[in-house]
């Protein structure tokens, strides 16, 4: 298809095509004359991964061409690449060398606590102990209390996504699972916690719903 | 304390604390000569939460001009400004209007199946919508059968995090525990997710921990 089909189809602007294609996000079309390129059904497929990354995961540009990298190579590991990839939660800049080294034991501990195996100091757990640090330094720390809480709903949904994923006819499908799951699913997480939320509020305040 | 030691405790440069004044996000010092302004705990307390917001919340200065405003109004219902100030998760401008009718059904459905007292078309019910569509967009519409997990997942924590915010001594920690609790705890989430999934993941494939 031309372009501006692959535009119809996706309600991504021509001019935003091309931007993907120069920042190396979407393949190029193959030319079929000098000022024309044809599209197939592995560029829609693709674009429509690109928007739901930007617009639903709120990944930046940079990460999602990382991302996107992870996909094609099958040998990288995609969960690495994501945790990179992921808004950097750098530990607060106020945040003294000793607030973060009980944030990151408070996180080592969680891990052995809950009996993961799981590196404590990979990506995810530095994000952790960054917004623990954080919590902390709001007079939040309390907030901690309910980290177990968080961590048992977290291993439900882990043993869900992976059986989502294995489903997956092939490794290309489970990548990209793996990389929707995990993008797209945060986004779900985030909405579904807000009308839960709202729910418990409502009953206990016995305010209107809303 | 002068802007010196409010920027040495913080770990926030002069020149970000004189923006964030002049964008409205941090009260002005009082002026004890007209070059000189002081700052005390209420300041600290506030840049500390601004860069939560900013550094861990992900969200943009506009978006914590708004969370603040709504911390400062105890009149106004802070969950409604949290959902609008969420990075705002429009329906990917390809869907058709029937995609998205569809998707809005299934929240609805989705509500109403869990008992929740919540309006579906308010601004989480909507973020939840869109990011249906760019699931089923994506050939991902099989991801919807563990949404009731992350459902009870949600419920869990929304009791937990309301217990939490539950025994804040007065309004304005009340408020602010709401603001915290979702922003940071949003990021905390995550976090846990992805080590949850690692662990997941090396338990049913063998890989080592990392």
């Amino acid at each position: 298809m031309r372009i501006g089909e692959l535009s119809r189809r996706t309600g991504v602007a021509v001019p935003t095509i091309k931007y993907y294609v120069r920042e190396g996000l979407l393949p190029a079309g193959s030319l079929t004359s000098p000022n024309q390129a044809d599209y197939g059904e592995a560029h829609e497929r693709r674009l429509r991964l690109i928007r739901g990354l930007l617009d639903v995961g709120g990944l930046s540009v940079s990460a999602v061409r990382e991302v996107l990298a992870a996909v094609e190579d099958a040998d990288r590991p995609v969960h690495k690449v994501l945790g990179a990839a992921q808004k950097s939660l750098t530990p607060p800049q106020g945040a003294g060398p000793e607030e973060l080294a009980e944030a990151r034991e408070a996180v080592a501990e969680l891990v052995a606590r809950r009996g993961w195996r799981v590196a404590p100091d990979g990506p995810p757990g530095e994000a952790l102990a960054g917004a623990l640090v954080t919590l902390r330094g709001l007079g939040h720390g309390g907030f901690e209390e309910v980290l177990d809480v968080y961590a048992d709903a977290c291993e439900r949904i882990a043993a869900a996504d992976l059986a989502y994923v294995r489903r997956a006819p092939d490794v290309e499908r489970l990548v990209e699972g793996v990389v929707v799951g995990t993008v797209i699913g945060d986004a779900v997480l985030a909405a579904l916690r807000r009308l839960a939320h709202t729910d418990a509020s409502s009953r206990a305040y016995g305010g209107e719903a809303g």
